[in-house]
């Protein structure tokens, strides 16, 4: 069995490698070997059946030199503090790359959505931004969707951060529905990017996108809107990963059919005219 | 080598140990498991050099059914993340014990304080306070002396914290110099409280302290004071350690002379008269 | 058919026939004959099937010119704005001869408590908290327990204060359990204010409570702690009724076995013994 | 004489009518029938004379879904709370329908604004900002102008919310003089609306506005600007009527001359050459 | 002419004629030469003949190391920046001696209370709160009474401050009336202090006040109720001035008959029976 | 020796003989003629050489009519209370003749910056914020960058504002680095204003600045920005004066030397090739 290398082990050894090429100074280094602040906080969820469990809940505040912390909020069986902090430090870099006057964070609940009902994930969801809510603010920490929190999730969130706060404030969320102040186009933004950076990439190496063969890890949001769109500029999705299974398929996934299998049974396990 | 086991593992296995005796259900031990918060901050210190340094600081809010937590705050060099949660459950544990309407909390700093000048050590208080701040207030969780946190260090985080708050909230804070609000008497509390407690334990034996051989773990506030206190009451202190060292005369120890040393040299090694 | 007065009617009644005996000006009149300020609120209620109900709720905060308002919170049925505005300024006048530094308030929601499930009851009171918040708090406004609000509910209300506010601050309410703050003897207090004040009252005719027969309209935390301390005190219960049914028994009736039925079944209704 | 029909009737019936056209559930339309909030105050007015009067103020928050609470506040002698309660749903749904990320409000003093000194006057409504003061705020429920309450009463309002906040927050009210950071043309939008509106309205129909008679009920900013517009439009404006009179003339009244009439003595009753 | 020498002059050669004497370092003299805070502003008071008149007011916060700032606000004619430094910084001292856990704070408003009507006054006082809030509250400096402010005042201040806060706080000020939780025996407590601690100085020298003849200066609040006790604890009270003249009679001043003229005409100038 | 008039007095007069211009009423020129607020600090400085010194510090809002007070930030050996006064209400007038809606601020610290270390001086600025921190923010005061405040101080005043307000505001100052989202340009915007309002006001008297001689007194940011493009815009700088000497050159300074030399030594004294 070979040992297992976690998301923050990998993002410090980024880190030091970068300091090397960049001769960082120790000072700098280490203030991004932590984050400012990291919340661990232990939410009680009273279930359907009347019991009460207990879901883990984290926000990582990595870095606000240049502006409220910012990322996205994972809901993963798998969560823990540590991904957290990794998953902030390189909102922090990503950030900072692009210019956004913001500093990196992400935070998340161990928990996976679909073990629940729509009601005892609404209820998870208020009680943790009741349970991290000093943390949270558009001047201090603003909180994106990631995996497992759809337009939905964020509504919930946002609603619940403007209940405890008494008034409106729907700057605090980004990914919320467009009625309630969504960006238009927010839900194809990720899988849209990941295309065209992509493109990007190949066009500086003089090649192009069309005719190129794709495997897919993770078929969410990200992944079927990037598969749609790397189909539409020409490229062949051969392989399709996501929780649950994966399809392979040498002359190419009909993508819209996997989309539609995928919003009926939550995964595209089962594909037909695929291994 | 022995495996060794840490203060957060012995605490859970307190507490299920005590479930099983009392019956509670999984629910209770599902919330009593887990701190309902614990934050973990990086604290950049600006050294006398002119260097940066970082040191992590943390504050664990194990539960506040009762009321705001309660508990110390540890400078100490190997302070970890499950040691405050480990101590902040048993503060849960005797505060509601004690039937004192609070919960329990517990918080350090990963420093050796002896390693630091005053000027840098005022200023770690001060950075503590500014990257926790969120958490703390009279009736949210109120801070009190440990390990390595004399009047004069609560007294550091007192004015940082009423700076922040721009206003006086003494309240904040419990271990303060009686001049800035601190209870008379509070520098001899824990000492006496220990000998109080052993006194009433032999009692309930049909024992008295006098005529008793005594070994003293640790030597600040806590172990000089309860060593004046034994031999005062006739015991016979014969032992004591510090993090530097031991001293051992089964004649009895000059407790006095003890004092007046680590006093001056901050530690008991080299007593004169003890093996 | 008679033409039913309401509350509020005899309120202002009471009121301009003490300002003609007291010859008060139109001004002081103009004040006290409408509260400073009453709140109307529309509260959902996700009932256990799926569906969504909406409750009236009101506060009437009456008049804050000793401090801040001051007053219980019912549960009932067929409450309206109308009867908080009456009962608030009775409060009004309640606490300022009686030399409390406190104005008058009365709250509540228009409600029959035992129409709903626990759960149900428990959403809809922290429903009722975060719809009437902005008015709340022990300098403005502090709630009192009334009909229908029983030291559970009241733990409910305090409970959904302190999340909204992120801190602890028990002394917004009064009547909560004794565990969170509330006062020792408050279940009994006002049943007993009853016996005490009507004891005063014969003794200043030169008369006594013993061998007195008394009537008890309601049989609540009120009437059944009365019943318990007139028996005690040598007067005979012969009658009682509440919201379900009556009972009556010229040869006293047997005030223990009726309070044990009344917790059991929720009325005195069917007493054995009784017509 | 026939009853009357309150304005909340009228908002009620339509709610119900509309329900039944799109098949609206209970629930909405339960959560649509009552405002989420209104608050009556009770305003002390110290009477240039010495005396004190109390008006009645309202502000009713109708539905927060989309966004803040928004709309007008009206000095209106005959204002009750059941009209703000109406008018604060008309307003929900004029917001809703145009798109504007806000919810419905509206609020107002049941006083008849040319009784009162203009000292008396900014006393009143200063009484009403301090009174209603914790349901205001840009993020909460932005006041607009209405009835009676012109550029010079905005001020006062603003200026009142802006002593209380310690802070400088225009953007709490709508309808404030230009130099205080009103909206240039602010004064002739709604009348310009009326005017535009019946336009497009008569576009949909084939019809032009050139040649048309209008009668126009109110003549204070709505009623003389739309006058003015359907003037300039090539409509005859046959019949004003204001809360004194009114005045007819079939070959169409002289609009600058009524307006220069109502500018001087506050109605346009009198109006030469008009019946 | 001789040059004048103003009360920040006599208290800082005090400060720097302590100093020599206690071998004060610089850095001590350096922090209690100045107030942490002054702040001074302009106050627009609407006269009621219509006109605006501008008034100075101050507030000094001369030390905060024990706690906030506690101390006295005057109304004088003659009230400078100076003045009001001079005298926080005696409060400074008064209240550390005393043991009292407070700063030593001063303020005032540049006006005579006699010059005003009484509505004039009102709105002076309360445009003076409004002025000076930010740097005022129970954790930050609390206001008593001095020259110009009685009971009434006090209550203006209180209820303008109350108002703003928007929830009551009767502890932010000292001196008002019993009915909003002023002490008993507030007004004759400065008086009463004089006497006994004149009484206390000559018991230390051997002698007593009976017989003793004694000059006042100021006949207000503190001047007459030491007048009143001197007189019933055997000394002669022989001369007494005001802001408007003085009296003498070596016989000894009818002191009642000279507080009722005083409290009807605001002078004791004109006393029958004096020079 | 000749009597100095001091900027307020200059201020002042400037303020009556414009009133008698514009026959501005009294109680205009009593609201002018008084800053709203001024509050004086006295802020202690830990010196490297572990001493402490102590040094004045003021803020004026001179008005706040038409918006938050806004203006510069001097450090300035000499600064008075009466100079920020004087400069505040400059800041009122211009302000509200560029149409700006802002009211006049201005503020400063009495210290010569040479004169500290750069730590000493970081933490004097920290000790300004904290010490004026109720006065201040985007609402309230926005304060810019003046003589002796570049973009690091700048820089320090936000950090230090946004650690005592726990969130990112960085809109309560100006004149901050780029990177802190300070405005492109910023450095140069006074120094090229003064060319441009130059060359403007010759336009209009029919000139032009090519050809013309320039004295320059002070060169710091503003002063060397304006020499540079004056020299570009065709004009001669024929003399610099800064606060230790100056040069003159009858045939033109060379000022990229200039500049090169004052970076360097932090003065022009001892340029070459000049008197």
């Amino acid at each position: 069995m070979t040992t297992k290398i976690t998301a923050l082990e990998v993002a410090l050894q980024e880190l030091h490698a970068v300091a090397e090429v960049m001769n960082l100074s120790d000072e700098v280094v280490g203030f991004l070997s932590e984050p400012q602040r990291v919340l661990a906080v232990n939410i009680p969820l009273r279930m359907d059946d009347g019991s009460t469990k207990y879901f883990k809940g984290y926000r990582s505040q990595h870095n606000q030199a240049l502006g409220p912390a910012r990322g996205g909020t994972r809901l993963h069986h798998h969560e823990t503090m540590d991904d957290v902090k990794a998953l902030s430090f390189w909102m922090t870099v990503k950030n900072s790359l692009a210019g956004i006057p913001s500093g990196g964070g992400k935070g998340g609940i161990a928990v996976d959505p679909l073990s629940l009902s729509a009601e005892e994930l609404e209820r998870l969801c208020r009680g943790y931004i009741r349970a991290i809510y000093p943390m949270l603010g558009p001047d201090q920490d603003v909180f994106g969707p990631d995996v497992g929190t759809p337009p939905q999730i964020m509504a919930w969130f946002l609603d619940e951060y403007e209940t405890l706060l008494q008034r409106h404030q729907p700057c605090a969320f980004s990914g919320k529905p467009p009625l309630l102040g969504g960006s238009l186009g927010r839900d194809k933004a990720t899988g849209y990017g990941l295309v065209y950076a992509t493109r990007e990439l190949l066009r500086q190496r003089g090649q192009a996108l069309a005719g190129k063969t794709v495997a897919i890890q993770g078929f969410g949001n990200l992944g079927s809107v990037a598969a749609e769109l790397f189909v539409r500029s020409g490229a062949k999705v051969v392989a399709v990963v996501d929780a649950y299974g994966g399809v392979y398929n040498p002359g190419g996934i009909d993508v819209p059919k996997a989309i539609a299998l995928a919003k009926k049974t939550g995964t595209i396990s089962g594909l037909g005219g695929c291994d």
